[in-house]
């Protein structure tokens, strides 16, 4: 057997053996390996003829089939298989060996990994895999986290297999450290989870309100898509709303059930954004509504819950309401995106990562889920000013949200009038409202912390903490 | 020394202290212990003629003061400190004895512990005890995990010494086993964050839109806490709203930093919730309004976004917007409860506690801070109907949001027009209005997984999963 692959991908369910045929059909001499052989077989009679590939039975093979410094990708489910590979892989490896878990992996356990591996002398790179079945044959984006010495060697060939964005710029960069890449991976799918979401509340505006048709709604999300909103999800909700189910010949969207499932990563973004003091309510939002979907005994106990029926708009109003939606739906794009960044910029700041956020947004521009015209815009904004402590505080985006707020306000007021529930676009505006406000409540919030629980406040006219005696004579203390 | 306590209480800080000064004055000879042997002389010093106390110096002495089976109740930091006192304590324990945590731990770290010292025959008893340092001297809400005997033994103790509901119920259950206890203190604690957040938004409304100066909207919170939101908060809110701050004569919140602070039990409320797949917005929006407010740099940032300025009432109108945000608060407040108990109802299923949450809600009508004749309401539709889904689906729950939810509505519209930050109001209106929709856009989120990621998809009109072949012909087949 030839020690001539320049990289192995084990695991070669769908996802491991695009991956492969994508490395193979660039050039690469790629060991592949299965833990059931079968799969291997298969890939080698349906694809073997593509390009270079070295099918290995054992991991012993696998691992001696590779050139040295070995690249060995992981492509396994996340969580136990992970470490179970990993514990079978790492003895067979030497110092300055690479493992490349291209798996949906919780950050935290790739920093675990990492770290472990390190001291090992391998490199382990928990690397951020968007785009699905597609994008893993076609061109990804790619999010690898590491040491830079690990990047040096893979860099060249995540550029070559990943997706391009429109300017030509491959859709890969060295993220970061050791979790780095799974982290924004995270927040990639989190800001998917909002994007899909506020589409789903359009989408039920222009039905409810605007009275149009799933049809007629898929050729506005057609027309939209010509525009600044431009992005694989409203193409292809153009595709599902215009889509008739073949069997009953009803809107496809109508004969679906409408229990929205999901995996980890949405949730994760919430749950780590609370660790991190992060407002992300749009992503949140999101995620309850997909829980909130499937809650199918509750929905049929609140069945008879008062409530308005939507009257639909006259045409003419209709074409209107339609433009303000729009209107709506970037602003709150834009929020979802704030948050988003906000969060990343955080996670890099709790754990030293020194993210390039205009990196971040350049490699989303083609290839993953959210790929879109927008993410240009955010590129262009970091880049220009690279400590931009908020997309909000960008001049461009603040013009637009500005200009679109009216309608967006206008929208809302419709949907709260005619019980059309609009959970993403409402916490969007009142996170642009409360950032925006001179004073928040929340002073408030403090002083009946201090009297309940004496946890004391702070002063806008001077410096420390005080303490009212609210039980007492009410004076002020220092605390 | 005498072998005479009934209970011993390690930990003299405030709550500590106060909890043991409960215990005595209720006839209870009470152990007292504390690392720093100075704070338990000061006890000694300052309260020791309330009751029956014996000073320990030492571990062992205080072990030797209790009679068996022995009740040891630990009010230390949660986290580590805890963990280090049940290691110095347990091997001077035998079988049968009882270890009492009244502090904030997660609900995992209870079980876990639970469970460990269950393995040598101590029962630990994860204890929610909510009521601050007054609560814990005069009479707490208390949350006992554990197992039955253990209550058998605390539980005419504990009834003593909580605080009593309206109707003389002590305000103590055996909520469940193991961790239960402190799980259902995370959520009364969530609840008290959306409470808290639903009253600033009200405060804020009244002051901006309806031009109402701190100390009228006190009087408003007055009248308010005469009705159906009678409760602690409200009450409490009056107070700080009509506080004349000392030093400048000013309205005591406008002196206060507007930047709230929160320790974790709200984060982990929500955190939790998403694990267990239950929709706790109101809950998040509190949590991440707390969050926002202290952002300083972004807020900064975003000072110039450009928004309506609240343009207010005259007085008669505002006399009338004041009735519907007493309505929009009230809806709102049975909203956040419907998601806590929902969260409470699914921690049970999970972890197999079998918690009775009419129980829960009269153990919170005195004593804690979110105690209010409202939760004489819940108990009410629970213990009419204990399978109840959701509290939603109680028909005086459902009577009273339908016939409020015309103001309620009104109010958003208000607050989205002039531009007033109502995350919570929003968060419950958009449930809400979800919960009660025949068709949500889930359907179409579903087509999209489908589209971009061959997740399937489940039909309205037959059994099994399917997927629609979007890139090629598009028929369907069976997953």
């Amino acid at each position: 057997m030839s020690t001539s692959a320049q990289i192995g991908v084990t695991g070669l369910a769908v996802m491991g053996r695009n991956l492969a045929r994508n490395f193979a059909r660039n050039g690469y001499t790629v060991a592949v390996h299965n833990r059931t052989v079968s799969r291997t077989q298969a890939l080698m009679n349906e694809f073997g003829d593509e390009g270079d590939f070295i099918a290995a039975e054992s991991a012993k093979e696998f691992v001696a089939a590779l050139e040295r410094p070995r690249r060995l990708v992981i492509m396994v489910k996340a969580g136990g298989p992970t470490d179970a590979v990993i514990h079978e892989f790492s003895p067979l490896l030497e110092s300055g060996d690479m493992i490349i878990d291209g798996g949906n992996a919780h950050f935290e356990d790739t920093r675990r990994r990492e770290k472990e591996l390190r001291d090992r002398g391998i490199h382990f790179v928990g690397t951020g895999i968007s785009g699905g079945e597609e994008g893993a044959l076609h061109g990804p984006s790619i999010m690898p986290g590491g040491s830079p010495e690990s990047y040096a060697s893979l860099g060249p060939m995540l550029e070559k297999i990943s997706a391009k964005a429109p300017d030509g710029a491959p859709c890969v960069t060295h993220v970061g450290p050791d979790g780095a890449g799974h982290f924004v991976k995270m927040v990639h799918n989190g800001i998917e989870y909002a994007d899909m979401q506020l589409i789903a509340e359009a989408y039920q505006l222009l039905r409810d309100v605007a009275g149009y048709s799933p049809a007629q709604i898929a050729d506005i999300f057609r027309t939209w898509n010509q525009g600044r909103l431009d992005s694989y999800l409203i193409e292809i909700t153009a595709e599902v709303l215009s889509h008739k189910d073949v069997m009953t010949d009803q809107p496809f969207v109508d004969v679906v059930q409408d229990q929205a499932e999901q995996k980890g990563t949405g949730r994760w973004t919430v749950q780590i954004a609370l660790d991190l003091g992060v407002p992300v309510s749009g992503i949140a939002e999101a995620v309850f509504a997909r829980s909130l979907s499937g809650h199918t005994d509750l929905r049929r106990a609140a069945r008879g819950l008062a409530g308005p029926k939507p009257q639909p708009l006259d045409r003419t109003e209709a074409g209107r309401f339609a433009d303000q939606v729009e209107q709506a739906l970037y602003a709150s794009k834009i929020v979802s995106y704030t948050q988003g960044f906000h969060e990343i910029a955080a996670g890099s700041q709790e754990y030293g990562w020194d993210i390039d956020l205009g990196a971040i947004a350049s490699i989303w521009r083609g290839g993953c889920i959210i790929r879109a015209a927008f993410l240009d815009r955010i590129r262009t904004a970091y880049g220009a000013r690279p400590d931009l402590p908020s997309l909000l505080a960008d001049h461009g985006f603040a013009r637009e949200i500005g200009s679109a707020q009216d309608d967006w306000r206008a929208v809302l007021v419709a949907a709260t009038q005619q019980g059309v529930p609009t959970p993403g676009f409402s916490a969007a505006l009142a996170y642009y409202d409360a950032l925006r406000a001179e004073r928040l409540p929340a002073a408030l919030t403090q002083g009946q912390r201090d009297f309940f629980g004496a946890h004391t406040y702070r002063r806008t006219d001077r410096e420390g903490s005080f303490h009212t005696r609210w039980g007492g004579d009410r004076s002020e203390i220092p605390a």
